[in-house]
């Protein structure tokens, strides 16, 4: 049977269902911790800051599936299925025997994949009564996917954004306008915590952390908000489970069986979404597929943080979750990649990859944007930065296929488009790019501020 | 039949030739003349400038089918089909009976439909042996899809790019570097008639006529090279026509009949190549479909400008076209929607117009960002500037049909996204933005400058 460059599901081929891969982990992701008490936060906690449904959601570990509610998925169907493409002009480009394919999540408005547990986080929050949600972004990708959610469903969105990124990247900025959103730049004296930090640190550029902990704030100080977050929590990696449940829909039509699945990780939701119906199996006994998690090599969390219980947040506000971390206060280099600038990694990542069943390995920026640049002229797709960390692995595990003759199937998540990155691609072509690999001093400071429980 | 949100044509469903509209058309577009000598261009000073078989489907006004060569197939599975989307948000949104689809062009790294006639125009030269192309670009649009096709196939590509976009949009120009273009301010020093432009204005920030002559001369002074253009030429109207010849094969799947098709008109590429098929019904007696070109009212070639033969560049290097005309010398005002700023309109579409086939409406540039943002808000898809026009069009017609109660079926065109136009964006939400319509005194002016022949 040939295989057509892309596969597009039929609509009633789509999900009806997330898929809860906790349910056929047996070390199931450890529980939140209250770290005032040491002890798992509660339903009735999580719920003053999270959406009921959602907290339903954050906590079940063993029901395989949720179904997706209708008018989540009506609007799934405005941008989705998203193609799955097999990568055949980068398979004669790297004459490979091996058989490339990637799910590619860029083509919507926002750009990326954020939008899938987007829209499910505000579609709760309506449901539920509320009159808006407030959340933190950085680089812009989660700000604007909530935004687009909270239009269509006319519910009011509040956006904290990292100062430097407000005034850095005012095209992120105008795209959330257009969705009718009201962006904050953070630090803001609109919160106690943003007036704080601006009387500590007047010329603070401010810090995703901050911008959190403001979101936070302005979620409990409202009647009728809740705060939402695009990344790390069970919840979201329940709902990025359509990215995967669609590739693999679309690879069984035509009998394909991947050998390696491969995402880039900064919270691990892509990744998280991408493998969980092909960990299932796996964790099941069905298939003994591998997965790699890519990580920048200035952010190794996999690959050189410690598996304990850690703030989310620099702030540290949140709740301790056990994952992967490079410390709460560890300040990333600037590495291009800035959805992969975080600290610590999914506790349902961190898990599978402290069992064995994840790989990891961390890549440099500058042979990341090689790859990106290869790509992009033989598959016509201008990558994000982020996204192009898988690209770079599966590129090597086909070169490697090459040299051994093996003809095994690679799936990449490629998460997004690069449209707003270019001046990290002309910082690239100018030879201005530079590689940064925190040495262990840096990595044994901020590890040895772990909370002590 | 339930009819989905999105129609994707299997790959075996898309289009193996072109349509060639011409065919159908009982008065033909006049052919280019020879501005020295007034006499039609003959195919031998045509091969001067063009690629042989781009010179043969200039010409070519009775073949009424093209077949679309393997390779650009082959290219056109790795971004197409596009997507023919049924606007059920919008419909809601605008409580109309009427039914709305839109042809979504933009799902490609070069952003807009460009890309069908760049790879056509790259594989042709590619054929004849030749080594490279040369083209300007005024907003990075074309110039973009040129470079994407030049790198795909191995072609040198150099595009001459206006010089004030060429500083003001950086990040398109990174874009054509990142694919391997040379990207050259224009007017330059690497041309006479850039040195002789520059002697006489050195602060000038440059005009897409200046680029035309540029480009051209650059074409012809290196052996192997050859000139190419996005627009307005009948070879160009004819691969565009893989817009429409899909969005008529996944319409046919469903039964569904358009009653009015709309699209925005700048050269007219879009526009004709949407049209095509419905109007090939059309001419031949098969439907009674209506036919909407929608221009911005700053740059009103068909509703206020006269059919009659004129150059396509301020310039005056190239042939006369007969067209719907506002004088070369015509200049438009700042509009944000720069692929609409161009003082003439495809022969093709002209002679449709004076035949009474087409009709057109020129609109504001700030009710088309009102529609551009309700549209984005419901639908998802933050739009281009120029597929905005197309838009405002549509859901007027939309709101007709609401006040009429008719159930109309309305078609338009959705070229582009909006991602390179977010400056507009933000002049728009800062309420700095202003429409501009020329004074007759100013038309009167540009066309007393007609070429008398």
């Amino acid at each position: 049977m040939e295989i057509p460059y892309k596969i597009y599901l039929r609509e009633d081929q789509m999900p009806r269902a997330w898929y809860n891969l906790r349910a056929d982990m047996k070390n199931k992701p450890a529980p939140l911790l209250n770290p005032a008490t040491g002890k798992p936060m509660t339903r009735e906690e999580l719920c003053g800051v999270f959406c009921e449904k959602l907290v339903e959601q954050e906590l079940d570990d063993s029901l395989p599936y949720y179904s997706i509610p209708q008018p989540i998925r009506d609007f799934y169907r405005m941008y989705r299925p998203s193609p799955l493409v097999r990568a055949y002009c980068l398979e004669e480009k790297l004459q490979t025997p091996a058989h490339i394919y990637y799910k590619y999540e860029g083509n919507n408005t926002s750009g990326s994949h954020k939008l899938n547990s987007a829209i499910a986080q505000a579609y709760y929050a309506k449901a539920q009564g509320l009159k808006g949600v407030t959340t933190e972004t950085g680089a812009g990708q989660w700000g604007t996917a909530l935004s687009m959610a909270c239009a269509y469903l006319g519910l009011d969105c509040q956006v904290f954004m990292v100062k430097i990124s407000y005034e850095q990247k005012p095209f992120r900025r105008e795209i959330m306008r257009t969705y009718g959103a009201s962006v904050t730049p953070s630090p803001s004296d609109s919160t106690k915590v943003g007036r704080a930090i601006l009387a500590a640190k007047p010329d603070t550029t401010g810090s995703l952390g901050c911008a959190i902990s403001e979101a936070v704030e302005a979620a409990r100080s409202q009647p009728g908000y809740r705060y939402v977050l695009g990344s790390v929590l069970n919840q979201v990696l329940l709902h990025q489970s359509v990215i995967g449940l669609e590739a693999k829909t679309a690879m069984d039509l035509y009998d394909i069986k991947p050998d390696i699945v491969i995402g880039c990780a900064g919270g691990g939701s892509n990744l998280g979404g991408l493998i969980a119906p092909f960990m299932g199996e796996r964790l099941r006994g069905e298939s003994d597929c591998r997965f790699i998690a890519v990580e920048p090599a200035s952010c190794p969390s996999l690959t050189r943080g410690v598996f304990a219980y850690d703030f989310a947040d620099t702030g540290r506000v949140c709740p301790l979750a056990k994952m992967y971390t490079l410390g709460s206060g560890f300040i990333p280099a600037p590495n291009h990649a800035g959805g992969l600038r975080f600290h610590g990694m999914s506790p349902i990542l961190s898990q599978l990859y402290a069992d064995g069943y994840l790989e990891a390995r961390a890549v440099g920026q500058r042979e990341v944007f090689e790859a990106a640049e290869i790509f992009a002229r033989v598959e016509g797709i201008l990558p994000a930065p982020e996204s192009a960390h898988a690209i770079k692995a599966a590129m090597d595990e086909a070169v490697c296929c090459r040299e051994s003759g093996e003809r095994k199937t690679i799936l990449f998540g490629l998460t997004g488009t690069g449209y707003f990155d270019l001046l990290a691609y002309q910082r690239f072509h100018d030879g201005e790019m530079s590689d940064y690999i925190p040495n262990d001093k840096e990595l044994a400071a901020s590890l040895s501020a772990l909370p002590r429980l």
